[in-house]
């Protein structure tokens, strides 16, 4: 799943430049090509599908050209035709793995759902894990997620409960799903030993996902039918844009998530506790968790000279030889530089910075964002 | 005088664009060019030179050039062949204006040094205090100085004890000058009422500071002949550089201020005390003092996006058209940003603006400096 927008990155994020875009994580990588590296030894780049939204195909398929590393068809990069949630993301990815691997059938089919813009410390222990949670998948017919064993009582991930304890890779029954906690709860999940965070990551047969969408979102799964259908009637090389019938398909399919539309609703769900060093990269804060800081406290991406300052995260994204940044005597503070964008902002405020981009965008007419 | 080389100023002043070519107190108008339309009324362009340094020279000239408003000609910009302080520049101009307007007598002949990179609010009130001061040297002979009524207890000016009572622009005996004060002495100036700024600008008869120089500062006073000599010399139009013997005779005078080496010696000083709205500009902060600060209490110069941001001073010489500036729930910040510099400091760190320039020379071997 690659089709954020990523408003939370401005101004190095764009409309058509998001996080997953991005050489956020990695001083040469976009995170979708870290992600893309990460899988390959496990799952060969033909059989990678990059599902993304229609105002973004063409530049993933140009971002994709220009690494070597590796070769995902441009064909492989299916594109939503309409902005929806990971529902009809997951529903539009089924039914085009069930096409493009007939006479296959559903059950023969197994597919690990993962995010283009998460960042992952311990790919080798990733991998091992996306193994496990698969081969369960395969098994068992159960809907499995991962379940990351928290390191702090965050407040911005939802969380799953599990029934027993974490045992390896072992997988274990899901109680339930919870949303984004306050920090009592969060602290009461954290102590509790059995919650974990939900990465939105799934693992399936092609006939798991389908059979329950088709019970428990019934919405969307009584269109998945159409949507191979319109699918099989594509030129399935290198198209720009989604076929026009997947749209028509589209249009009538709710803005709803795959947690709440079908994994807090079936009974057949499975979570491999995971530990390889998540973290979603949500805001300019995580670069904390992702770089190492300095003797002060600082993160710095560009080289900008830095008086006296503490804690901040400062990022020039023009390479100090184009542009200077300097910062003296400052804390806590966001400094984002690139050729045409400045941001500044104390960390506590970094999820404001999509009120600035919204400002920014009445201004400018979208110039700028 | 346009010598300074304003590295405060940093990243919108360069080694070659000091404050004093800078757009910084009017939106189309560098210092130079507001200190000139300034006095214009006063004395006739021709009348008008301009003391600066050598590597300033060229600069200076093509920046008067874009300016179709007055016509300083060319061969009226000095160039000091060597940077010293301000006493060999006071008797390198004056040296230069006796040789110019011979076979008129130094006793014939009246100066006004006057400042290129202050911030004057009322050039009407400025124009009356300079011909009442020049009206005074030429009467009575004295070295006639500025005392600037205080505002408030400023540490980062030298203060003049005056004699006597402020009396409209009548000029009062000079008591002493005092060098920057600290917080208390500073207070304790205000309350005591016949304590004034120290505004660097003075007016006498060519033969007053040049017998004055020979009087008291004589390591200077007696070099002032060999100059005039080696102006003479000179091709009075358009060169570049200075005169190849002033550089001879430059070398062998100190590094000293005039005030520290004729003014606070000499007997016959007066003040002319004034009230025109003065700010020698002397760092980001200034600009507090010469721009209205939103209802917020930051001046925003550039149309940047700010959100929530408290008394700020936040300027985008690119202009919101090129890059776009967002600061969110910042206060107390100075943001400039320029197109390959930028800049992020406290307010009350401000005066550490040279020591960034100083890293960012030593990294970059002076490339944004």
């Amino acid at each position: 799943m690659a089709g954020g927008s990523g408003e939370r990155f401005w101004p190095l994020s764009r409309q058509k430049r998001p996080k997953q875009l991005l050489k956020l994580t990695s001083p040469d990588k976009t995170m979708l090509d870290e992600a893309i590296e990460r899988i390959a030894p496990l799952i060969a780049p033909e059989h990678i599908f990059i599902v993304t939204s229609h105002v973004l195909q063409s530049a993933i398929r140009e971002s994709l050209a220009g690494n070597g590393s590796y070769n995902i068809p441009p064909e492989n990069i299916i594109a939503e035709p309409l902005k929806r949630n990971t529902a009809p993301c997951i529903a539009l990815g089924a039914a085009f793995v069930a096409e493009r691997y007939a006479p296959l059938l559903p059950s023969e089919i197994s597919i690990a759902v993962l995010t283009a813009d998460h960042f992952i410390e311990k790919p080798d222990v990733f991998r091992a894990s996306v193994d496990a949670a698969l081969n369960h998948a395969e098994q068992s017919g159960s809907l499995v997620t991962f379940g990351v064993t928290p390191t702090r009582p965050a407040t911005g991930y939802g969380y799953i409960e599990v029934a027993g304890k974490q045992n390896g890779l072992k997988p274990l029954l899901v109680k339930g799903f919870r949303e984004k906690p306050n920090a009592e709860t969060a602290q009461d999940f954290i102590e509790r030993g059995n919650f974990f965070w939900n990465s939105g990551m799934f693992f399936w047969r092609a006939d798991a996902v389908i059979t329950g969408l088709q019970d428990h979102l019934p919405e969307v799964g009584v269109r998945i039918t159409d949507l191979r259908e319109a699918l099989a009637g594509a030129t399935t090389t290198a198209y720009d844009g989604a076929p026009p019938r997947t749209i028509d398909t589209f249009e009538h399919l709710p803005d709803i998530s795959i947690d709440y539309g079908l994994m807090e609703r079936a009974k057949n769900v499975a979570c491999v506790c995971v530990d390889f060093g998540w973290d979603d990269v949500g805001s300019w804060d995580a670069l904390e968790r992702v770089y190492e800081a300095d003797a002060a406290g600082n993160i710095n991406v560009g080289d900008s000279v830095l008086l006296d300052a503490k804690n901040c995260i400062v990022l020039n994204s023009a390479g100090s030889q184009s542009v200077s940044v300097a910062a003296i005597g400052v804390e806590n503070l966001v400094i984002v530089a690139t050729p045409d964008g400045i941001l500044v902002c104390p960390k506590d405020r970094v999820q404001d910075v999509r009120k600035a981009v919204s400002a920014l965008r009445e201004r400018d007419n979208g110039k700028f964002v």
